[in-house]
């Protein structure tokens, strides 16, 4: 029997901050291993058996850097990938009511539906396989399944789920250490993994049953948002109005807590929320003096310290135990890892002040490629910009700058004012200020070019765009 | 009476890594006022009655650099400047001795030397005026005069005089915290500052009579030395061979300990080494949580740290104390404020692995004005080049990279194979591989262009050279 695979991507992870950002959330984090959760969360849905299509519902911004992630996976190439856009993030019921309609839709009531959030780790592929089988059993039972993990740890940062073998007693909240150490003793208690497994038809029911309103809203979103397919995936893209009438809880609150067809699979499968930088240090092995790090760190007399730097630079330790160094292009952040909890604070003043290193990094994805500002002064600014193999930027104007062009990787095909031309690894051209132009890299390679801007004003809102193959002529994202 | 100030420019300073490097030693950090520590000691010597002129035994690698330093200044404009240039570091006796033949040699025997380290802060300026009028007064009379430092702390860094009024009675090397606690009891005894005021034919003849072979080498050593003048500065060039020959010891060894005509200036002065980020952080007042910030830093339950970061970069600390953090544009410190001497270990670590980051920043200073290298990649690397009022870079050529110049601020004038040809702001050129190219700055502002190199061999040792005004044509320095 098919199984589909749902990958929840939302949330921000504001605590693993500096590395996490508004438009580069949780799932986006790359571990020491060179995948993103992202990534992992894909991989580990498309190596269930019978799966032959993933569904994730993502915010519409991430979606051509999600869509980059699961193309750089093998696995990823023969499967069909579905995708829910939202407008905004909208807690999880609304995600998993609309996804249900879509499953139902696309695969019949009976098709049975794994809810996944994208930004875990499971490191026990077969034992979490073995509790997806018995999951999926259950779920064809037409019974509402959730995965409790058996504690390790009094963790207050988790629910919990009080359980009797398959059989679901209560739900409880983060409870307080002292709780959590009593739960943790007396061996009833499970931890919450925020993963489900029910046939779209039966949780579309238990929704109508238990939360009357959020079915309906959400059945009207769904009603009123727009297809689009391309050659291996479909968009289902949620429309803002009808989407904001959906109430803004839980999957647990909606549903887990109210249904009379529950049951839990108890399991046993390296599971971690890896919710702050003290949970991702606690991944990888740490050397005699307790120290973790990636990239280039020199330490003496330090220990128990996390620290991950940027290729290109180099950190050194002296004298300090205990902390969480972690080091971006435009930003730093140095934590007491018993407070790594705490990140959150420092994130929420640069909200406040502004600030770009709250929303960005300094490497931005577009849908054509990414660009990355390397130095910016007085009436210039200069940036390395990557073009996907057959992808193309708008054809557009500013009145404020002008630009050149070198390309120092791949081909570029350039519209410059009334001429077209291939410009080659090495060569150069200029685009004065006013000229309609646009950017295409018609290889097969990637193609990197270095822009240096100069005019009066530099902003990214000095742009003009007359015909976009990503549909921004209007009110679009600015840059390109 | 005409005094000359002397400013020793040597040691590295290795424990203020990672602002401090190989070829950006102590006396070119800046502090928070804007100042580096060498602008201070020329101003300090600068403002004192009956100064003239000023010589600086440094580096010979380092003579741009200082000369750029010192012409920022408005107090640098009105004297001459008068430069030995070392081919290596070799303590401060060789330095004193050859400085003494000098002004002996320009300003007759008589003439009264006032040395000063260049990597020293003095708080009070009066009071160093004030001491600096006494010792003047002594060394008119022929004693070795030294100053003493009235002790506030029981330091174990520093060398101490035991002293009785101007009579030196004896020096003592760096104390233990017993025996520096016991100093400081007594009142008897001052910090060594390395300082000294004298006549030159007396230094001379004191050496003569205690380090004959010190006072011998030098005296060859000054011999067989270059000199060369400019508009405003005369440099006496010593030869490597020579001046390996003379005896690498302190002043305070051949001399100090040794002298029958010495007399000691006790002075408070607001004196002290800055010899580490400990020492750097205490100039600075700290908020109400005892934290010192330099640049955008957040701070979240944080006490009694130092933070540093350059423009353009943010920092977060989040549940941290007694910390130092500075960061650089390619390298981080992060160590307990206890522990800042132990930097020097982590320098000591670079230089075996001979990183780059124990010798050079991410911009490099030429004699010609600067360069910054942005960014590296396969085939292709980008450079900030600022090119100072005037300035050329030799007439060269590259084997293997081809160029691209964009002006974004001032005027370049090239030589591009056969042609000479002026670019303003917003303009670009190409120079191909094999071709002979000069880039002079003909303005009266700074011009500053992107270069974008690319070949398969980007090495600073791909350059002939054909003319050089600053003379390296031959096994010069590499890059321009």
């Amino acid at each position: 029997m098919a199984l589909h695979p749902v990958i929840l991507s939302g949330g921000s992870g504001t605590r693993l901050w500096p590395v996490s950002r508004e438009l580069h959330p949780k799932p986006f984090i790359r571990l020491a291993d060179g995948e993103t959760l992202l990534q992992k969360a894909f991989v580990r849905a498309a190596s269930l058996d019978d799966v032959a299509d993933v569904l994730t519902v993502t915010n519409r911004e991430l979606f051509f850097k999600t869509s980059d992630d699961f193309e750089a996976l093998p696995q990823a190439r023969s499967l069909t990938k579905n995708y829910i856009l939202e407008p905004f993030g909208r807690n999880t019921a609304p995600a998993v009511a609309i996804a249900a309609q879509y499953i139902a839709a696309s695969y019949g009531d009976d098709a049975v539906m794994l809810v996944l959030p994208a930004d875990h780790i499971v490191n026990d592929q077969r034992g979490f396989a073995e509790a997806v089988r018995e999951a999926h059993a259950l779920a064809l039972d037409g019974r509402i399944v959730v995965f409790g993990v058996k504690p390790h740890s009094p963790e207050t940062g988790y629910g919990y789920i009080e359980a009797d073998h398959n059989v679901v007693k209560r739900f409880v909240e983060k409870p307080t250490i002292d709780k959590a150490n009593e739960y943790l003793a007396s061996g009833r208690f499970l931890w919450n993994a925020g993963m489900f497994c029910f046939k779209a038809g039966v949780v579309l029911a238990e929704l109508a049953k238990h939360s009357a309103d959020l079915a309906s809203t959400a059945n009207d979103c769904y009603s009123a948002a727009k297809t689009l397919s391309g050659s291996d995936f479909n968009q289902l893209l949620l429309d803002a109005e009808t989407f904001e009438q959906v109430p803004d809880i839980s999957v647990d609150y909606a549903l887990a807590e109210k249904s009379t067809v529950l049951a839990v699979v108890p399991c046993d499968i390296g599971w971690s929320d890896v919710g702050s930088w003290s949970a991702i240090s606690d991944l990888s092995q740490p050397d005699a003096e307790g120290n973790r790090v990636v990239g280039d760190v020199l330490i003496h007399g330090s220990s128990n310290c996390f620290v991950q730097v940027e290729e290109q630079r180099v950190a050194g330790l002296v004298g300090v135990r205990d902390l969480i160094v972690i080091d971006t292009p435009d930003a730093l952040l140095v934590a007491d890892r018993s407070r790594s909890q705490d990140v959150k604070h420092i994130v929420a003043q640069l909200k406040l002040r502004n600030h770009d290193a709250y929303r960005l990094h300094r490497e931005v994805h577009r849908p054509w490629g990414t660009y990355t500002v390397l130095e910016e002064g007085s009436r210039f600014k200069i940036k390395r910009i990557v073009v996907k193999p057959g992808a193309s930027l708008s054809l557009q104007m500013h009145h404020h700058r002008s630009e050149h062009w070198i390309v120092v990787s791949g081909t570029a095909k350039v519209v410059n004012g009334d001429n077209e031309l291939l410009i080659y690894t090495n060569e150069s051209t200029f685009i004065p200020a006013g000229h309609r132009h646009r950017l295409e890299n018609p290889g097969v390679i990637k193609l990197v070019l270095i822009e240096v801007q100069s005019g009066e004003y530099l902003g990214e809102d000095d742009i003009v765009r007359f015909n976009d193959r990503y549909g921004r002529v209007e009110g679009g994202t600015p840059t390109s």
